[in-house]
């Protein structure tokens, strides 16, 4: 892995050129040894990376949590052979792991790059997800880190159909983010065929100018023409710019080169196409390092051991002003903590970390998507991002969060509005698929709080979760149940009325655990003891409290203000997978397609209020 | 609700202006009445509600089903006041109504307007829908029905940031939808506060000129200038319209007009209001009734008894070429069956449909949620809808499938590439999250077949079931298990492997059906008999063979290519609800975050193939 061509100089730009036809070679082969993979794909965009390589890229492969390091995101994660010839061609992997690690059983060269690799900031692959998130690094660098690091965001050109794109294309523009450059490889082939706009170089400088970037184009093939495009955009100051590069697909070798139906496969003849390449090279490049940079201060805050508000008990209050206030305080314990916002602060009460915290205040307008992606790019220069919004929007962002997942991210998100009882705005406000949602995701947290002090606690300890985290709060005022100073763990739930003579067991979380209660007590008069739980930790679910209850009781009823699939009953039941018994149970959910009522009318016409719980304890007992 | 003001002429300008003036005192009225609602962005839009409504609407509110009607989307939904005040204004709702009905329970004028109102065409309220699907209808329009109708969608200045909307104005600009016009209601004000651009009416259009639309600046409160961009917009060939309008929220009332704080709330003083705005009107409007136009034909197709594509038993065959091959047939046997693609039709075999009816096919490129609202928009024009890309992009467009369902929208969507089974591509590309998503849609129908003739089946068979249908197809080879003119009835299973003396029921569906059955063959030479159930409709399931399993076995492993929340798992528990008595069962799902690996490596690395399955069957048995 030694190499002769190991240099201190900068390469010239013949010898440019050359490593762009090794990183070209390097992924056919890496392509030809898995069998599968994206070549064609790799070598359009080979010139770009070589230059960015050897004459613009400050970055460390030894250290790559050198805090001057520059990012360089694969936005068209299908390249990955590209971007793993470039490690190697950096001394960052060898030969052989290229040659027998890519796309195999326990290799970090995954078929589309994740942070399993120490270089990789997120993983990819899901197009349109990289410039977003790369527009929130670079926003880290401009507003929190004051750091010289340069964010390089790599796109295809077809992923420019996206939406999300253009949200990032948006919120860069608008912040001015002269430190965030993105190249678009425009080889016009997408998979199927042709992109919308092929060779239209101006299709793309058009749009993406006019939302306030600076755009140059280029002959993505021309080694000066490139160089000299990297380096107006490390000079240009007020704008990001946008390198829009055309290019061919498969470009050096002619069997595959601008020609439809070679993507996604190694190249028909490798050997021949190695050596129409110029054959096999072993060009080491000594990439530039980054300048000398402190770590941002992310210990410690303000106030390390300010206190989390505390409601009375007794008192009304919603759980969604509780986490407002909470994370306010959170701010001030923690400087890692930042706050993005949908354009609904002031309904989801994130907007009160606004006033106290301005400068971790992430407006990010009506763009979930935006929104998701700032955030995991905030973590990754290490923020604790809490990202909220309604939670029926969040639904925007899911493939963001899925991904999210797979970049190991640790983005916590807060959804308000949760389910009927927001009452008369109707179901396009009302979210009732979000907890389906977000326990499916990898490795999720998902807590519900029912009242304002657990709230409180619970907003605080999601910081220190790994992994995505979710929050979910209700829009309406709740009674406060429990004291300020108790303990809510993770993966616990509180057991709020008991009694050793308790015949059916009625669990809920958020606005369902207040009906719950009221329903209990209807069942005391009735001369049935009923126990109460109060599933606040949806994922992970409180395991032996649900099995100590199962055998005491034997029944179980479960309201969620949610459908039917994926929520809190589907949550206890994981409780007795693998083989454990399970107890009879009575779902509650919301069948019907709500309209506009209040939110009482709601509950009941959902069939998730006291009575509907009263009524479908005593239908179980009777049945016993 | 008889008014002298009835006329049979064109309003004038100035009475024009006062029907605006009403729709504001109808916004101001209905919200007061309710105690909530929008009636501040109900007054920004009035003028320009007015003008449309008086000189430019062609629609008869008697018969909403009028091929030639006009569309008029109000995409932003919350202004819901100002559409119910202009049905009224129209003679399609009475004062009483609107003034008792809005946002009350059981009233079919809900907070956010929905498809209960017979002029409604899709539920709108998330933010950047409307002109996502109006694209859909003009498409209708331009390509399929062949008629004059315009759509006209109302659009909101903070709903601009939706990446959702630049993916429509890209396909309603590279279309050249002359039938579109998108008016933008620039108040200045979103919910928490300014907007991004403020008044800044160039900087919307030179994004959306950039997209190549025609734009026209306006003063939004000018009846001529308003009138006479509408006409050009009529009159505009070769380019969708979008008309920029410059407003004040709240117009019209001192206390509120362009003030921060009145998003989404009643007036203050509604009296004063109304008595400010010039008192209660009662004028109706004449509007133009839609030409004479020949309702397109959608019955039947070139050949009604086409037969669907079938397979010899024992071959092996990918279930997304099966349904590929079967919808190019639907196609074929139905003229309202139309395709959309996100651009990766070649891999999941939606492109075969292109080669066969290419004028129905639509190309939507790497644009999951313009795709699903392309989707939804042909369906408002009566057809069915085929929406397909990979699986996992399908979380792209959750929140358009969401509301799709609130739509009462009858698509489809086709998600390819299920699971860890698809191999080296990594997470990224596999779905492991998607049946949860589908299931939690409400009234949606979930579909996931292990071979091809199951699959060519039910991919006609969806055709005719109400609500979102889902369909999960495998990207690899599975072997052909059933003859080709087999029944597999939507809320069915198969039991494929039955015998009296069953200890245990192994379920699976897709690619962990095959393993299922793999591990029977082991029990039985262990001497353990075990039944085997393809739960191929995971939503409705199957409840009764599902209780039968249970009371003959009392134990279930169940295997599912999908992480272990919301999948089958969580339906087959379904079925035992509402105190029925559970079997002991065990999950195997995908718990882990895979890498690339071959399909066989990953189905064994996430404990979901035959071995996993047996293993998990004995020690069932075992704990007898």
């Amino acid at each position: 892995m030694n190499s002769t061509a190991t240099r201190d100089q900068v390469l010239t730009d013949a010898e440019i050129a050359e490593l762009a036809q090794q990183l070209r070679v390097d992924a056919v082969r890496a392509s030809a040894s898995a069998g599968s993979g994206h070549p064609t794909s790799s070598m359009s965009a080979a010139d770009l990376m070589a230059v960015l390589l050897a004459r613009h890229l400050r970055y460390d492969f030894n250290d790559p949590g050198h805090p001057g390091n520059d990012h360089l995101i694969l936005s068209k994660g299908h390249a990955s052979p590209l971007l793993y010839a470039a490690y190697k061609a950096a001394g960052a992997i060898d030969e052989n792991e290229l040659l027998t690690g890519y796309r195999k059983l326990g290799s970090r060269l995954e078929g589309h790059p994740t942070p399993r690799l120490p270089w990789v900031d997120v993983a990819t692959g899901s197009l349109g997800q990289g410039l977003p998130i790369g527009v929130g690094v670079a926003l880290a660098a401009q507003r929190l880190d004051h750091l010289p690091y340069r964010t390089w965001v790599l796109c295809g050109d077809s992923e420019m159909a996206e939406g999300s794109v253009w949200e990032a294309f948006e919120h860069a523009g608008m912040e001015g983010l002269d430190n965030l450059t993105t190249i678009v490889d425009v080889n016009r082939l997408g998979q199927r065929g042709p992109t919308r706009h092929g060779w239209d170089l101006d299709a793309y400088g058009r749009r993406i100018r006019a939302f306030g970037w600076h755009t140059v184009e280029i002959d993505g093939h021309d080694i000066a023409a490139i160089d000299e495009a990297m380096a107006a955009a490390r000079d240009n100051r007020g704008a990001p710019t946008a390198i829009i590069a055309r290019t061919r697909k498969g470009k050096g070798v002619v069997a595959v080169e601008n020609l439809e139906g070679h993507h996604g496969k190694p190249v028909p003849d490798a050997e021949s196409a190695i050596s129409e390449l110029g054959g096999v090279r072993d060009i080491l490049v000594q990439v530039q390092g980054p300048p000398d940079a402190d770590p941002p201060r992310l210990e410690g805050g303000a106030d390390p051991h300010a206190a989390l508000p505390s409601y009375d008990r007794g008192s009304d209050v919603a759980t969604r002003t509780a986490f407002g206030e909470a994370i306010t305080v959170l701010g001030t314990r923690r400087a890692d903590v930042v706050v993005l916002d949908g354009e609904v602060g002031d309904s989801t009460k994130a907007g009160l970390f606004a006033d106290e915290h301005p400068e971790r205040y992430f407006e990010c307008y009506i763009a979930e998507q935006e929104m998701v992606a700032t955030g995991v790019g905030l973590g990754v220069r290490g923020r604790v991002p809490y990202a909220s919004t309604f939670a029926a929007f969040l639904t925007r962002a899911h493939d963001f969060l899925r991904m999210a997942a797979i970049s190991r991210s640790d983005l916590k998100v807060v959804g308000s509005h949760a389910g009927v009882s927001i009452g008369q705005d109707g179901p396009s406000q009302m979210a009732l698929e979000d907890l389906a949602m977000m326990r499916a995701i990898h490795g999720s947290t998902v807590l519900y709080p029912c009242d304002a002090n657990q709230t409180a606690q619970l907003t605080a300890a999601l910081a220190d979760v790994p992994g995505i985290g979710y929050l979910r709060t209700t829009r309406g005022e709740t009674p406060v149940l429990y004291g300020a100073g108790e303990d809510f763990p993770v993966g616990g739930s509180k057991v709020l009325r008991s009694h050793p003579d308790d015949q059916v067991t009625l669990i809920g979380a958020g606005v369902t655990l207040h009906q719950a209660l009221a329903a209990h007590d209807r069942l005391v008069a009735d001369g049935i003891r009923a126990r109460v739980i109060d599933l606040y930790s949806v994922k992970p679910v409180d395991t032996q409290t649900l099995r100590e209850a199962a055998a005491a009781t034997g029944r179980f009823v479960v309201a969620e203000d949610h459908h039917p699939e994926g929520g809190l009953a589907d949550a206890v039941l994981e409780s007795f997978g693998n083989g454990h018994p399970m107890p009879l149970l009575t779902r509650l959910a919301v069948h019907t397609m709500p309209g506009s009522a209040t939110p009482d009318e709601q509950l009941h016409a959902a069939g998730i209020d006291a009575d509907a719980i009263a009524a479908a304890a005593r239908k179980l007992v009777a049945a016993r």
